[in-house]
């Protein structure tokens, strides 16, 4: 396997991390994770954008503009000819002795990314998931895609123990999202979601199925739904980059609905289903 | 240099971390910084305790027990000839291909061990310092020494960029602690901070300093300060274990008393070297 590594590719065993690597000891870097199909990655643009974004509000100084680094991304594909999958991408402020203010400007961030397996959750898809309602107690910067993920470690993990897919998180009986995942109620026809706020990660397969719901005349609405709320769905799903959609069928003991996947959401796995084939340029089977 | 490595002490050159260590990618492990005066290691036994105690709460299977590690730790310092100074140590979940989930019991938690630059900030402690208030942003498990300190590294970061020592966070406008150090308020000869909850990492520094002001008659109470509060007080100091004991004389444009160290916050200056001294055996000079 062939890493990327600031700008040059390595093999596996040739890459090693500075023990003082900010990502190391601070958690001090962002991350994307971006879905290749059929050779082809999926919504490049928007992950970099995110990416870009993410590193500039933690003030890390990308040395490489977004066309040089899909350049890369590109390469590093073709080298470990990768046909699906997934591209795991992160930067870290880089290695410095240890200290909490930033390094000064002559320690270079450490950029990698490499291959990850990947595959459609096609049993999940088809036949919906249960989810654990758990109190979310992440930081309020939720928006930036960082790497102080060990409250979404231990929320899933703490879902996983108690036999769910996956966690839904709540603060103060509010529901804001999974602990990788986007999370949706529908209603009446419409859909619902928390707003793209610091208190959840927007994330490019949400911006996708919103981009779907208003091209195709179901409304979609950033509001935010109480735990309480839960037994007055319709229908719920979940979002994520590996996951595409994933029907929501129970939350602990609760059944959504009537405990089977929803029309609406059988709709938007249709029409996300048609885009990879569309934006991957792959003739539809 | 020599580094303590999963029980093995090898150069700081032949440590490598692995691309896939899960403190690298998801910060998810837990670290202490221990001081070391003229050869001793100080509090050592309550750094290890909360140690211990930080990766239970994350659950990681530390390997070894206290008294196997202590014996580690002794070793890395006769090897270093650290005299003044500190060890950073930190455990990660270790490495495994990238999920949030715990990987299987075949990953080895990643344990290391190594001197670091540490010396007594005598100017500070004399002049004292000034802070700057800023919104406590981090997760609601502060208690954990984890390796998730983003929101910490950007709050320091802030406060430094506006000429200040350290940064003063505060929660819905109720004070909770320093960036990487615990805030005492002073008013009528009694001292005031946050309750040692979620909120807050209770410092091994504010332990001791606890103890010392039980033993000489201060009152010491946990009990929270808003940022309002703060114009009323007579005195103010932050510790950490690098820092000790450092008087507040300023937060942002705002004077903390008569804009000098106080009386109480002297007291416990003297106090606390005193018991450094003590408990690393040196006699007094």
């Amino acid at each position: 396997m062939y890493i990327l590594v600031n700008g040059e590719y390595k093999k596996r065993d040739e890459v090693a991390i500075d023990l003082e690597d900010r990502g190391h000891q601070f958690g001090d870097g962002v991350y994307e994770v971006i879905r290749v199909y059929d050779g082809a990655f999926f919504a490049m643009k928007e992950h970099m954008e995110r990416f870009i974004r993410s590193a500039e509000e933690i003030k890390i100084d990308l040395p490489y503009t977004i066309g040089e680094l899909t350049g890369q991304l590109e390469e590093l594909l073709r080298l470990n000819k990768t046909e699906d999958g997934g591209i795991y991408m992160q930067v870290t402020r880089g290695a410095a002795a240890r200290k909490h203010l930033f390094p000064g400007k002559d320690t270079r961030p450490e950029l990698t990314a490499y291959p990850i397996p990947c595959s459609k959750p096609a049993k999940e898809q088809e036949v919906g998931i249960s989810l654990s309602l758990l109190e979310d107690v992440r930081w309020l910067r939720c928006d930036i895609k960082s790497l102080n993920l060990l409250g979404n470690v231990l929320a899933k993990q703490e879902a996983h123990d108690r036999g769910a897919y996956e966690a839904l998180l709540h603060r103060s009986g509010m529901i804001t999202e999974g602990s990788s995942s986007n999370f949706y109620g529908v209603k009446n026809g419409s859909v619902f979601t928390h707003p793209a706020n610091n208190l959840i990660l927007n994330g490019v397969t949400r911006m996708k199925v919103e981009e779907l719901c208003r091209q195709n005349g179901i409304e979609f609405l950033e509001e935010r739904l109480s735990t309480e709320g839960l037994v007055s769905l319709d229908e719920a799903f979940i979002t994520s980059t590996t996951s595409e959609v994933i029907p929501v069928i129970k939350v602990d003991e609760g059944k959504i609905g009537e405990g089977i996947p929803g029309p609406v959401t059988r709709k938007l796995q249709k029409l996300f289903d048609e885009l990879i084939a569309k934006e991957t340029k792959v003739v539809e089977k």
